[in-house]
């Protein structure tokens, strides 16, 4: 029998998917389980996306160009420039969805054996992509203790190497919720042009701040043209997640000219999803204030309730909708299961995602969390009294 | 400035794509040009298909399991089931588009530096998803004197060394139009079989098979249920390349973890497709039937009228619909450009697709061109004429 490849024996499983067949038990013996584990939001879709498609007129669904339609492009350079993102429609790249776009990056700037520094914790399926690109990950730790702010970056210096080909960062942060100031990524912009770098940075939850603080791009530091790449998606954006849309965007024109490439080998993206996302830019802003006062709410319940648990740290989240939450547990994969399996609080119980699966560094984040706020203030509610209770009862 | 990859410099430029310019310069000119290039259909996609998705009632677009919903894949093993092919909804993972297919067998089977052995010419694409795997084809010339048969295993077996991970064939054939027959496919079992091989066979074309030959599947072999990865899409069966929906499908369960890992890293396939890709499994046999007799009359159409250009060949092709033309030039690369941009006949002309980017033995197949046969009849009957006067003009 011939045996699968290396790299697909190490290729990471999602820190969730080891949880399923718990989640599928506490099912089957009729515990109603709140996933406090996934990014997957339940805010409605704007009615404008998904009308567009309910009236498509297609005969034949076609490919699309590659890169994505001009037109649809260009609508997309009018969305940066009033983010204030000054960027070309040929700046843009249309991928499937941004992990796609983080796939083209990864192939166009980096080769088998090749390094990417990256604050940890970070977004678990980076492991995934850099292991199917052959790039080693080498992380900087951020700490719970300062809200996962950026590392000094004497801290990247120490680990730049002549292999180093990128920073990546995910901003605002999924799984730490914390934002990059803009002095942040001016420090972020001197390292890499210094070492002759490229900065990555996955800015999908570019709409989702707090408090009044503004995301700030790395591409509106006129000095990165050169050296930034944007990973964007539609799926946290406009609550849609299943169109499969992001885009890659530079003002470098090699680094497009590449990726490129790799989007003429798998042809086209999606064409309803493109047909979507292309009339989800006409969401009115309502639709957004709507959602970010929503997201508040639910955060600020969230920080409440939990920092009223004894021995429970939280990463004060900035943005995004998620926040990494330390445990008086010795072991979260293990209190996880447990939830799922032995635990219950008038038949309900909660599902989290152990943060070790967000770390490379072996052993960190064990006694961690991440939750994300996709759930409603009621059931949110309810979910952090259920971990309260939890805590209480477990033994570890 | 911080360097694109050795990987992304490597990637190679689809054979089509440097023709483009001068196609746009044609139309500037307000030439006509029939586009004997491209795969893509005009054959209208299924009703049932379309009107599936201007009927969703979706709220919220929200991502599907990674490896695509246990009702579709039941439905798409059924599918298999009706076509003789044995497999069950576990052996099944749904991916977005063949492409992915494609790339996710790749990776699941080979390292950095393996080898995959393919008949050539081959898609051009699996250039792409082999350079961004860093797996290197190793081709056995098929010849157009026999229409592209099977080369003699001894061929193959001239060729495996201890870092062939794979056979890879596309039956039938993109851009050969050939067809395997039973006898060919047991002895490629064999071969894999006794090297310890996989043998991945890229089955989009199912489907299309004409003078009454049918469709023999690598899993309908038995003994292949170890070594046999199916690679499949919904895009040329129903004329929907847009909705980059495929699968890979295997009865090796090492195989379809692994796959499944690179299924989670990319969340989910795009869900919108996956609602026109189910409904599409319900369309009537009258629509294959109505689909297979068109492209039986365009197949023969053009082979009598390009057999009757004096100094050309034809690889008479079985199924798909892409035959191999070889022409009285030197350089097909040359004769395209020319095509564009200074032939015309009655204010139009034809775009071919260079054959030389379906090999990757260098110098081989540069006086031959793909010529897909996606046109109705009158167009491809105008678009054949063009090509005899411009041979006739051409001097090279």
């Amino acid at each position: 029998m011939p045996s699968v490849s290396n790299k697909g024996l190490s290729m990471p499983e999602s820190p969730i998917r080891k949880l399923v067949p718990f989640a599928e038990k506490a099912y089957k013996q009729n515990k109603k389980v709140y996933h406090l584990n996934i990014g997957q939001p339940d805010i409605k879709s704007p009615q404008v996306a998904m009308d567009a498609v309910s009236l498509h007129s297609l005969d034949i669904l076609a490919y699309t160009r590659s890169e994505g339609s001009e037109e649809y492009r260009k609508k997309i350079a009018n969305y940066y420039k009033a983010n204030n993102i000054n960027v070309a429609h040929d700046d843009i790249i249309v991928t499937t969805g941004g992990s796609e776009a983080l796939l083209f990056a990864m192939g166009s700037i980096a080769d088998v054996g090749d390094e990417v520094i990256i604050p940890e914790p970070f977004y678990a399926n980076y492991n995934g992509f850099a292991t199917a690109s052959g790039v080693k990950i080498v992380p900087v730790i951020s700490k719970i203790e300062n809200n996962f702010a950026l590392p000094p970056i004497s801290e990247f210096e120490k680990l730049i190497t002549s292999k180093t080909k990128a920073i990546l960062i995910c901003n605002p942060g999924n799984p730490t919720g914390y934002l990059y100031s803009k002095e942040e990524i001016q420090k972020l912009a001197k390292v890499v042009k210094k070492h002759d770098l490229f900065l990555v940075a996955d800015e999908v939850y570019r709409e989702f701040t707090y408090d009044g603080v503004e995301h700030y791009s790395i591409l509106q530091e006129e000095d990165l043209a050169e050296n930034g790449i944007i990973i964007d998606s539609v799926s946290k954006r406009y609550s849609m997640c299943g169109a499969r849309i992001g885009c890659l965007v530079s003002k470098n024109k090699q680094v497009i000219n590449t990726a490129l490439k790799f989007a003429q080998a798998r042809l086209s993206p999606p064409t309803f999803a493109q047909i979507a996302s292309e009339a989800a830019l006409k969401t009115p802003q309502s639709y957004f204030d709507d959602v970010i006062v929503e997201y508040k709410e639910r955060r600020d319940t969230l920080i409440k309730l939990i920092t009223a648990i004894p021995g429970v740290k939280i990463g004060t989240p900035k943005g995004a909708f998620y926040c990494i939450v330390e445990l008086p547990v010795k072991d979260s994969d293990a209190f996880a299961q447990w939830l799922l399996e032995d635990f219950e609080y008038e038949g309900e119980t909660i599902m989290v995602a152990p943060a070790a699966g967000f770390y490379s560094s072996p052993g960190v984040g064990k006694n961690q969390v991440r939750i994300a706020y996709v759930l409603n203030i009621e059931s949110l509610t309810k979910a952090v009294k259920i971990l309260r209770l939890a805590l209480e009862a477990y033994k570890d």
